[in-house]
């Protein structure tokens, strides 16, 4: 898939990372000078976060392309982001540059975040061309997007999003900043009040939000959360509790504040208070490493962005092969962020993590897989012994070969080598694992199908060695 | 300290709960007669997920005691707790009744989420002795509490607060419905005018929050957010750009949605759509898991309600001690929930985690501490073999014993050994560790001092034995 972007600024960069990062081809158009300087900035960051949020290496990363003229970029694109400013002029006179170059099946995505797609399509040539793909900064880690406009083309156009890890969310009715800046939108304006009363600083309203109820949110949003407040009565027993409170004048919701320069100062001057020994660009390190552990956290309880994740695993894993020419590979990923430690490399703990789940895919490779386990059986690792013989990082790309070493009725004796792909050897462990009755929690028999593959495999491992790597 | 907690629903339980699990004695009042089976089901909730937030064991659970009339449980309490429904006269009601019987000198603490300090003074007779800690569901997890009322009192609060893991936020001007839930109740009104126009249903709403900004603002918040999106130009320019969008007419908060028996329904309805399939006893599990796991994950980064967590954990952290009598105990923690895999147990990788960290504790007993690797030398893990003998689960004790077996130049032997507080030996570990200059990432000498500590404990440790434990 050819993917174009007009507008290379924060959004727009964010959505160049994400479709280069996940295997697609991108051109880029945007007239400022400064924009190509601008744009590698957010690469880097999406190429020091976002692959390490999956346990595969992503496919090969796409292509890009500065042009220099908005026609050469869009004119065989499939998918076209539109990301400049938010004026609905410019916004209009942009698709009209667009459709004189386009092919007529691609799909024209605005990053709006305000404008309904009727106002998008007005004097278009080809209004339903035209829809809304409204992501969250930072666009390469956040996986929602809103889409609205023709549902016929929002179809095709989620499933691209979804190729690229993102959770398309189908907005049925058009409004004015579609569903999440209308939420946005309340708090800014009920945050906006609190500072101008001299309620609330920012950094005191931003504490309210990330000890508190942002902890909620980030797994369960407001409704889901509620309900679980509600208790066994339920949800409309929780709303009649809760309802009375919306005669009640809490909000000031009923006007506006007005920014005067002396409000927008205030706000500046709290915010350096509370975050200016920061720079932009080490807030966005900083943003972006939380979100990798929290959205990996989530992964672990296969839930909400978590969840997502796994799906997208699925979809990347390739199963080890067992073949007579070669043993298997076991992992093949990123090292994610959160795995670095206080002596700036991976933390030893995780070398053992790697080895379990290279473990986890030769088990799977025998037929000792989820069904298998399921089933009520399953192997637990007796004794693991790993040689750390080179440091790695946040970022490297790693991979894992295995071995049957033995084999033996209950006992399994696995070898496993921890490469780089600059060709360093990272690790070696053997493991000594036990097959297991996972209901009387003793050591049981294997099945007979799976002792049959372990010798089998025993056997055309026995005549191979490890591709290795260089031992430094 | 003694505390009093008055109401024991799930706020008044959450509050039970954080208190004695964080070791002090608590007096309940509730006339319910569900009141001890409901508070025993918070009580429950919060030991599977607290104890595992930190990476010591808390102190010893304090005593819970149900108490037949409310003058018996405040009269000797430092901390009274008051958890009735959301009725002012009640409440008023309420605090005289304390008032007549609890010390002057005790801290009563309302968790309205509404009334003013103001209001609930009303007519007491010691008005500065009642403030409002305000928290948030699950108490036993969530760290912000916000507290309203005299300052002198406040601080007090504060530290007592603080001292149970909580995140106390003094709001300065008394407002109703303090801070965070003037922001909550204007996400609230949003979203009942999005479900009452049919623009989007309740799992809708919820996606876009924690699929997309939800993430953002459980580390960060809404204006350190903004920050980052204002990019180098600073908040005061991201506000002038944002700042038109006031002006527009995209909130309908102006007005205020009625709700119908028909709109109650209707939310009741796509609630048990989305989340129907969970009862919400296994939704509390799920949220506290993820909450847990999320934090955790936080802590890793040390921001936010991670860096709370490592805060407590520092005051918690007994360090281990030099002895000749006995080896030192280098770890002695909760398994968290999030440590679980597929076979229903902690994950083997895991075990690797708890050895890494015991060996820290060791570093940290020979003078290798945080100062030591700031100045630039470190020790790092070159080979570890681990023996796992038994399984452990989510919410054991456990407990590391560590001992110098060798110390020769760069080279240092750590053996450890893992045991449950049932006295089962879990797995025991060998470990060679080699002293490396941090700045050219090679093995090097350590610094005199370092040495003769370990000579010190070597000769020590030679003639002690591991505690043990039943190997089974």
């Amino acid at each position: 898939m050819q993917a174009a972007v007009i507008g290379g600024g924060v959004i727009g960069g964010g959505w160049v990372a994400r479709f280069l990062l996940m295997g697609h081809d991108v051109n880029v158009y945007d007239p400022d000078p400064e924009s190509q300087r601008k744009l590698e900035a957010v690469i880097a960051n999406a190429k020091r976060s976002l692959p390490g949020l999956y346990e595969h290496s992503l496919p090969r990363a796409g292509q890009l392309k500065f042009c220099t003229s908005l026609p050469e970029a869009v004119q065989s694109a499939d998918w076209i982001t539109e990301a400049v400013p938010e004026r609905l002029e410019l916004k209009q006179a942009v698709f009209s540059e667009i459709q004189s170059a386009c092919r007529s099946d691609a799909v024209i995505a605005s990053s709006t975040s305000g404008f309904r797609p009727s106002e998008l399509q007005a004097d278009a040539v080809r209004p339903e061309q035209i829809i809304v793909a409204h992501p969250f900064n930072p666009v390469y880690l956040i996986p929602l997007v809103e889409l609205v406009g023709d549902q016929s083309v929002l179809q095709g156009a989620a499933k691209v999003l979804e190729h690229i890890g993102m959770l398309p969310l189908i907005v049925r009715k058009e409004i004015d900043a579609h569903i999440a800046d209308r939420l946005l939108e309340a708090v800014w304006r009920e945050g906006l009040w609190l500072i101008n009363d001299d309620v609330a600083t920012t950094q005191e309203i931003d504490d309210a939000i990330r000890y508190g109820f942002g902890l909620r949110w980030a797994q369960m949003g407001l409704f889901e959360t509620y309900r679980i407040a509600g208790g066994e009565a339920g949800m409309a027993h929780f709303i009649e509790q809760f309802g009375p409170a919306l005669q009640w004048p809490w909000t000031k919701l009923m006007d506006v504040p007005e920014l005067t320069e002396e409000l927008v100062q205030k706000i500046a001057d709290q915010s350096d208070q509370q975050s200016g020994r920061y720079s932009i660009r080490e807030l966005e390190k900083i943003r972006d490493d939380n979100l990798v552990a929290m959205m990996r956290a989530l992964k672990g309880q296969n839930w909400g962005a978590g969840e997502l994740l796994n799906k997208v695993d699925l979809a990347l894993a390739e199963a080890p092969v067992a073949s007579q020419q070669s043993l298997p590979i076991t992992i093949k990923r990123v090292i994610p962020s959160d795995w670095s430690d206080y002596n700036g490399h991976m933390n030893d703990s995780r070398y053992g993590d790697v080895f379990s789940v290279a473990a986890d895919q030769m088990m799977k490779l025998v037929g000792a897989d989820e069904s298998y386990i399921e089933s009520g059986k399953s192997y637990f690792t007796l004794d693991l012994q790993i040689s750390f013989l080179q440091e790695c990082h946040a970022g490297d790309e790693v991979e894992v070969q295995s071995k049957i070493q033995d084999a033996q009725g209950k006992k399994l004796w696995l070898e496993h080598q921890l490469t780089s792909n600059d060709g360093s050897l990272l690790a070696t462990a053997t493991q000594l694992l036990i097959h297991v009755d996972l209901e009387l929690r003793r050591s049981s028999e294997p099945d007979v199908v799976i002792a049959q593959k372990l010798s089998q495999l025993q056997t055309w491992h026995n005549n191979l060695d490890f591709d290795g790597g260089r031992d430094q």
